[in-house]
């Protein structure tokens, strides 16, 4: 970069220093054009895109490798629930100054995620703000023609199933801010970790896309809440759904903070930043789609039934009562 | 979105009223889904990806819809110089509050360009910054197989051509911040609204893109200032270039602003924003290529010749003297 031909700008040497060794795709030229290319292979490319702003999405003493591994994973999250393939993703960077320390750390977690995922940096924009740092990422997927699976499809009598566990992530930010949960689980360092680790990186269910694809009527990713995301999904399909609260799959950390009364049910469920996938799986599919989920190491738990009707989806205890929800999701306005 | 199922969020509300009616495309699925689909055409996907922040890409007092044409045009211009039609674009978009009216009119004015250059909004993030508005945008094009343009291909004899006028922008920024350049026209508020209207909504060259693609041996869109991406031409491209300083075009109030003294040549060829494209043509296709570039309505100069050599483009004025430059291009770093 240092050719007399044309002297490297900073910019353009932070590009080749940190972010050119992740453009390992031939359709990235190497970072050195002003465009990208996903070849013409005869699939749909399904297209997502999510911006993290620090002090909103992630917190400034966040490690700069657990930033990029969010940034990224909450986009391969939502390729897996609509049962793409990952093929790729453009960065958009907004940075206050150039640490070199931070950016490295952050290439780092990002080049890691990239191969772990097969889904190599394709192209991007550094640009310096006076304000909180800021990453947007548009990942791309790869899936034969229309075969993209929606929120809209689920239909009466389908199983609504979770991936994973739920309000982890909530929990471990609520750790981050030295709040209820950080007190009840004082004693327990490791669960307080687990938490974090969930917050700070969340794990994309890229593993289940295929089983997505072939069984499921309808899925998304739970990224704001899951009643929310729920009501999204059943709105999207024009149903409605009856839960089973006793079986949303809680870690047992959260089974504990939940125990001491450190947070509510209502509040596990309507927390944000799981990335787990929702999704509904007709009755005649369902075992079938419960061995794939087995056979791709992910766990998956069904916790309710869609049903007719256009009413909100019903939260149902122990006891069969309704639980009220104030809030169902994280809203940014 | 008032449905009892699913209380609209804030977030939810703003994307329906005021994206909603941009995302024409079957693709973008009403914005009613986590993900958007470029259907399989049997056409490479050109990407690119650029952002924009207050305060560094645009002022806080630009009005919105210019903004907006800015964030979307800056992308449309990297499609053209690659030889792209466009197909569509995502949206990021992080902002302090919601203002309304000035959404309305962001929304008012990227919607008007996404129907005028063909190019519907697929999806987007829109999330709260705490810091300065940024708008992110990552634009898709359509190209034939291995069909792209790229800004290495410049072979010696090439002609050196550029589309448009040079150094109106940065005039026009100038204009902005009340500096020699608004002064040198004080009396001339025709050329000052003209010099700022170029530097708020920049002219992508899509007419131009078949011409390219059909006989350009390399192009890319001058943005950073046309010395500086010219050596980034040139060095992808393993060539040097002869420049005829007095062919680079200029708009008469640039003109008239040179002659004043306000700005000098050389800070015209380094200034910012053009959002021209620069191309080489090989002598064998050029008088096709200006036919071609005619048939567009597109003006185009050629100003230069690419040479052997791996020194540094020389600018040459009438004299045959090279004009020294301390700064080629705008970097963020």
């Amino acid at each position: 970069m240092a050719s007399p031909g044309a002297p490297a700008s900073g910019e353009d040497a932070l590009i080749a220093r940190y972010f050119r060794p992740l453009a390992t795709d031939t359709g990235a030229f190497g970072l050195n054009d002003d465009a990208a290319v996903l070849k013409a292979l005869g699939d749909d490319i399904v297209v997502t895109t999510d911006a993290l702003v620090e002090g909103v999405h992630f917190l400034s003493d966040d490690p700069p490798h657990t930033i990029a591994q969010k940034a990224l994973r909450v986009n391969l999250s939502d390729l897996a629930a609509k049962g793409a393939m990952p093929a790729g993703f453009v960065l958009s960077l907004a940075l206050r100054r150039v640490d070199e320390a931070w950016l490295g750390a952050f290439a780092h977690g990002l080049g890691t995620d990239a191969i772990a995922f097969g889904c190599p940096l394709l192209g991007g924009d550094t640009v310096s703000t006076p304000g909180p740092l800021m990453i947007s990422i548009t990942a791309f997927g790869r899936i034969a023609p229309g075969k993209m699976v929606h929120r809209s499809g689920a239909k009466p009598g389908d199983h609504v199933v979770v991936s994973g566990t739920i309000g982890d992530a909530a929990l471990g930010l609520d750790i981050l801010k030295q709040g209820r949960v950080a007190m009840a689980l004082s004693g327990d360092a490791a669960s307080r970790d687990m938490l974090v680790s969930r917050y700070r990186v969340p794990q994309p269910r890229s593993a289940l896309a295929s089983a997505i694809r072939a069984h499921a009527h309808a899925a998304m990713d739970v990224s704001d809440g899951l009643a929310g995301d729920l009501a999204k999904l059943c709105m999207a399909s024009a149903v409605s759904a009856a839960m089973d609260l006793k079986s949303v799959p809680l870690s047992k950390a959260t089974s504990t903070a939940v125990a001491a009364g450190a947070v509510s049910i209502a509040e596990i469920i309507s927390g944000g930043d799981d990335y787990e996938i929702l999704c509904a799986i007709p009755p005649a599919a369902f075992d079938e789609f419960m061995r794939a989920a087995q056979a791709a190491a992910v766990a998956v738990s069904p916790i309710g039934t869609v049903i007719a009707g256009d009413s909100a989806p019903k939260w149902l205890n122990a006891e069969g009562k309704e639980l009220p929800l104030t809030r169902t999701s994280y809203s940014h306005f």
